[in-house]
């Protein structure tokens, strides 16, 4: 029987033979080092050998190195771009998320032989869906509890981000409310600050929800940020289902991957992941973490939301890639268990981002959070939720926002302001 | 009475005015929005806003951006570097270090007016120091335990890195204890998969171990890589402790913040931390994570050990930034509780570079690892021991090795191997 593996895909940048590279690497990665050892035997780098499954030349051309190394480079040289695949028996790690970091994201990105490396993709063997979670709620738990169907989750971000009390913040979500808004989210910058503490926001935030859900039904989903040691995360988590809260938010870089994994296990709550600290990991194109890569392994460790930033946002990500990202969120990790999670599209939203997003990601199963683009509307923020909703309902009926605009006075005051 | 607040530095890269970009960024990180909203008010800002405290233009040059944007950029443009500190009111967020991380390191680096941004430096208020432990054991603690004093602990690095079983990798503890080897750890692929279990592991180690120390009054300090899941780390912890183990490892990268946090809290061993992934963090020059900021966000929170690399290593890093980390990991945190970490000198270390590293960091408290530069030695793993303790005697004396190589076979035979 044909034992499992874990394999990677890597975009390679190197002045050297790409094939013998991708070797280095997987030596690096398994059995090797920079000398043959005693007890390197063959049938030990048979058992626990990392194996180099296909290198793929996707340009060759002189330039200079994206990353720099320890000996000056010429400004130009003969460079190769490659594609390569490398292959992990599932034996020497076990399905464990953490050590499959140390794995596949190791120490290689600091090879001298390599002068640019992204890891673009992983594809894991069925004993990780056995081990971990995945999302508990996904789509469907989250659209039962915040009782949206058949449209995206509007919602809106805490803003300013830091600096309000808590009954300050209370206040701006009752306005909300009243609004019929689907979802609130605190800012990554707000967690238990003396500013605002955890426990005091919730009491005020859920006294708003909760009386306003009682007087119309509808009950607005918010996702506290619990980012803590985890121990505090642990403690505010129970503190949110005491309190009635349906929903919980993390920063995942921040708190990282363990710690994720085990509020993972306890949460009775759909978990909001937000991915600040994005751009280290990512922001130039030969090195680091593909979103496709590092996704995979929040949603099996049981991510609900993953934020994907948004269309003509007020970052540095192209568009495509927003939508990529979004994409690849729907995209079944397991037959058995897709671990599909919602994509969150965020930042500098406003109405205008609806046609594209929806044209782009080919589904309502999202959530948009408009921070400045709701909270900012002239009419204020119950208009901003209203021309938010119905420039959702313009798009999913497929008529153009103007038109739609012309007998829906909110939507047309908030197209007069700019896209972000 | 002055309020505490937390400072950053940043290496800033922009095409556009540097005062501005980092207004930019104290407002993306604090109360700003991308539109001014309601509810900002001036009061709100003196209590929770990030201020610039100082940008230090160090270049200006025209040239190509380090990191691209959605928007295609010309080739040659002119782009400014500055160095930029940027201050936070403790009170916005509290000590908390996964809270410091979204706050210094979450969404900024993504902003599309930088064109290059990288974390140089955090200083954080006392009350950091009140809620996190440091390293419990440090360097005298590890002295102590490992009982070597007066010059660098020695030691080595199970190879192959994986594809021993545990009582392969017993057999070769067996013979560096012999050897009288001072340390010994797992490599960072080795935690606990089906080929070789931790606790397998654990049993046959420790069984030699402890029988040499019966034997020779010398116990040699394996530092086991316990890397998982938080219940895991516990369970393998306790496991270590109940075994008479006196280190254990962990990829800090891999499990992150808050898991590292609650390992360093129920701890009562010396905590080895690995640093694999860091080139993903700090291999572009304008993007990430310098050493500075980003370990000692790590002792305080914990490390006791933390590899920055070795000179001459087979890694893209220069000398003098490993010996800059190295001098960094001693450089006291807080008057009161310095958190210094024992600097581990790793990758393709051999006799040849303990001359350098001495001169460069000016103390011997540090830990040598050499894998295949003790194993491989013509003479066999215990020759290898010899030959780097003698290198290190000959340094310490201030005798040049070759010199000393003449009356000490050992070091002879290994002077005569390459460096890596």
């Amino acid at each position: 029987m044909k034992q499992p593996r874990i394999q990677a895909d890597y975009l390679l940048e190197t002045p050297g033979d790409p094939f013998r590279t991708a070797e280095v690497m997987a030596g690096e990665q398994s059995s090797g080092t920079f000398v043959r050892v005693p007890g390197e035997t063959t049938q030990l780098r048979e058992r626990a050998a990392a194996e180099v499954v296909e290198v793929d030349v996707l340009e060759e051309f002189v330039g200079t190195r994206s990353l720099p190394s320890a000996e000056p480079s010429p400004l130009a040289e003969r460079l190769v771009r490659a594609r390569v695949t490398i292959s992990w028996p599932l034996a020497t790690l076990g399905p464990s998320l953490p050590n499959l970091m140390a794995t596949v994201a190791g120490n290689l990105f600091e090879l001298r032989q390599v002068s640019g490396l992204r890891l673009l993709d992983i594809r894991l063997p069925d004993e990780f869906a056995s081990v971990y979670t995945g999302p508990k709620f996904g789509v469907d738990g989250t659209r039962e509890l915040a009782g949206v169907h058949g449209r995206p989750i509007i919602g809106t971000i805490i803003k300013p981000s830091v600096g309000f009390t808590a009954e300050e913040t209370a206040s701006l979500v009752a306005n909300l409310c009243e609004a019929r808004i689907d979802f609130i989210k605190d800012d990554e910058l707000q967690a238990d600050g003396p500013n605002c503490p955890f426990n005091d926001r919730v009491l005020a935030v859920m006294r708003e929800i909760n009386a306003s859900a009682d007087r119309t039904g509808k009950k607005a989903m918010y996702a506290f940020n619990l980012t803590g040691d985890v121990e505090e995360m642990k403690r505010r988590h129970d503190f949110l289902v005491r309190n009635g809260a349906t929903c919980l938010m993390v920063s995942v870089n921040s708190v990282g991957l363990a710690g994720f994994i085990e509020l993972a296990k306890f949460s009775e709550l759909p978990i909001h992941a937000h991915r600040n600290g994005w751009g280290y990991l990512s922001r130039h194109p030969q090195l680091g973490w593909s979103f496709n890569a590092w996704h995979k392994i929040w949603r099996l460790a049981g991510a609900d939301h993953m934020h994907v930033n948004g269309l003509g946002n007020k970052f540095s990500e192209p568009d495509d890639s927003v939508i990529e990202s979004a994409r690849a969120c729907m995209t079944p990790m397991f037959k058995e268990k897709p671990c599909k999670v919602m994509p969150v599209f965020s930042s500098g939203q406003t109405v205008h981002q609806a046609p594209g997003t929806f044209a782009g990601l080919g589904s309502p199963d999202l959530i948009m959070t408009a921070g400045g683009g709701i909270l900012a509307h002239p009419d204020g923020a119950a208009a901003g939720v209203t021309a938010l909703r119905e420039a959702w309902e313009a798009t999913i009926k497929g008529i153009p926002l103007t038109e739609y605009g012309s007998s829906h006075p909110a939507l047309s005051a908030a197209l007069e302001r700019p896209s972000a």
